[in-house]
């Protein structure tokens, strides 16, 4: 199958001067802004260094923050892990270790399917049966017509590769409850949970209590270093302690992370609502230039996918010249599509929308229209 | 088996008084100070918030430290990792799959056998065989005893849990040789390589050519946050960064471990020698007392095990009174031998042996050797 890979790797020399052109444009219209030492700083700048370390998974820095995850998620208990791709493979492996039961479903581009080097099977022997086409979510159909018995469904909200799009939350209500019904466990991919509450209009706590198990990360719209939590109940998060040590996850300090994750979720839970309006509204202007689609049509999130009907190596070009023009930069890559005929790019709101001017963001509309039509 | 834990999990509320008791000296004798933010404030202080996060392993901030750790450590390539259990796991696992066989070999309190949850068992199907008795090191006679082939041979150096011994280097040599004529790929659990590089008058290359991969920790004497680096040739190296993805290793940022390791190794690097020399005068001191023996009774790095011929609610209120009387603290916690009749806990000379008065250290002496002899 096709494997998307993540946007670090998908830069090639071609695309160099794409990546250049964004990172020296004036304004950058997506994200929070780049990845530097200064986002740990900024963190630790009000903490005082005679806080003490977490030791292997334990004391206040650490606990103090899980119970607060733990509650905002409306979970019994929650885990603090280094990565998403350590806590949800461990999740799966004790959903399947209980129902003695190595199969598991999900959608085909789950992340644990293409960017994690098959680590659920090659380190848990777990066999993944992929629900639902590439193109599409997961919908009850798929769930009933499972033919064999599976220890869990994970379902990922919203469903990324296909541009963060979500199911009715009243379809979400019914597979849940045929999944409790038939004794499948429901495990969320929440990596972009905060971002779907505002659409949904309902608090994390609401949709957690639709599943067994939940992840969610502090480094997509949080803009935090790195980490994620696991919550669910009690035994559960227990469990998913003995895994996070044989996994290499128990660090002696994982404070970097905990902290900063804390610092960012303060500074941004609250703004999710202004990321999801902001993605409404660029979506909408996005989609009135010619040969310019977005996907999902109206983002339920603060994000979605903008689509080129044209070559990749002819709209690096046009992207080129409409931040040059514009000082407004989108994207520095483009992902290939239907052979070579389209490509894409992934857009997220975050902190930096609002910094750039009206008239620029007015102009880099104009261009984008103007030069996309005239190919 | 009896499997010692990790400090931080022997605390049990009749230990708290000990710990506390350490934890309000005026002074402590051991390690580097206690693990707080100011340790990562410390490291960040000078560098710049301009600099680039590493992104999912690549990127200048994570490869020149790689570069720099493989020259030190004479390998061609090095990868950094959040953790030793990680990168040790992976590389028996890399070295199995090569020989197509799943049995390797190690010393009955390798860290592997006693601190990861069975990790290498329960992830990677590989079965140890256990070498030598727990309370010696490994020989050459027990490698050659070996009664079945294995991929691999893991060495610890120095031998932690038996208090941080070492064989003659010229042993190692011979195992090194016989290991490579038998086609055995030696693996070395560096966590404390440097700390042995003084005793045994080689550089840390020299060392590492006995072996086909090396691990060395930034968290042990060097002080820093957390993190560890996996050398070997080229094609290993590469192959353990997939793993590393699979463990959920892979983070988009591990500059905050990678660039603490990095100060901190510089910082203490040179200090190896002061270290073991203070260890090998205070272990003297130590054996001076009554009722007092360390393990090894001369050290060979800067670490050794305090030996206490009484069990260990007495020698707690012994300690206390010398912590009290002193002002010196000299740890938090005992370990329990002998089915209780003696204990004994961990000691490492890092930079606070330095800042505590002689005057203080000489009443702390004598305090131990009359409140031990009084018993």
């Amino acid at each position: 199958m096709n494997k998307p890979k993540d946007q670090e790797e998908r830069v090639t020399p071609i695309q160099q001067s794409l990546a250049d052109a964004f990172n020296t444009a004036q304004y950058r219209l997506s994200g929070h802004g780049p990845r530097k030492v200064e986002v740990l700083k900024r963190a630790f700048e009000g903490i005082s260094g005679d806080m003490d370390s977490d030791m292997y998974g334990k004391g206040e820095t650490i606990e103090q923050f899980q119970r607060e995850m733990a509650e905002y998620l409306g979970k019994e208990s929650a885990v603090f892990f280094p990565s998403g791709t350590m806590a949800q493979q461990i999740a799966l492996r004790i959903w399947c270790d209980r129902a003695d039961n190595k199969r598991v479903a999900y959608h085909p581009l789950c992340h644990l399917e293409i960017h994690e080097e098959d680590g659920l099977k090659e380190l848990h022997g777990i066999r993944p049966i992929l629900l639902a086409d590439s193109g599409r979510l997961i919908r009850l159909e798929d769930v009933k017509s499972l033919a064999e018995p599976v220890a869990c469904l994970l379902l990922e909200l919203p469903q990324r590769e296909i541009g963060g799009q979500l199911p009715a939350y009243a379809e979400l209500e019914v597979i849940s409850a045929y999944c409790r019904s038939k004794g499948i466990k429901l495990h969320l991919d929440g990596a972009r949970l905060f971002e779907i509450l505002p659409y949904y209009n309902k608090t994390a706590a609401e949709v957690c209590a639709l599943f067994d198990s939940v992840y969610i990360s502090f480094y997509k719209t949080i803009g935090g270093l790195a980490g994620a939590i696991l919550a669910g109940e009690s035994q559960f998060t227990e469990e998913s302690k003995v895994w996070k040590r044989r996994h290499g996850g128990d660090l002696i300090s994982l404070y970097p992370y905990i902290l900063s994750s804390k610092y960012y979720f303060e500074e941004r839970i609250g703004k999710m609502e202004q990321y999801y309006l902001g993605a409404v509204e660029l979506a909408a202007r996005f989609e009135a230039c010619p040969s310019v689609s977005v996907r999902p049509s109206v983002p339920v999130s603060n994000m979605f996918h903008v689509h080129f009907a044209m070559p990749k190596e002819k709209m690096e070009r046009v992207l080129c010249s409409v931040y040059e023009k514009s000082g407004v930069g989108l994207t520095g890559n483009l992902r290939e599509a239907e052979g070579g005929k389209s490509c894409s790019f992934e857009f997220s709101v975050g902190d930096q929308a609002a910094h750039v001017p009206a008239e620029r963001i007015d102009e880099m509309f104009r261009q984008l229209a103007e030069l996309s039509a005239s190919l």
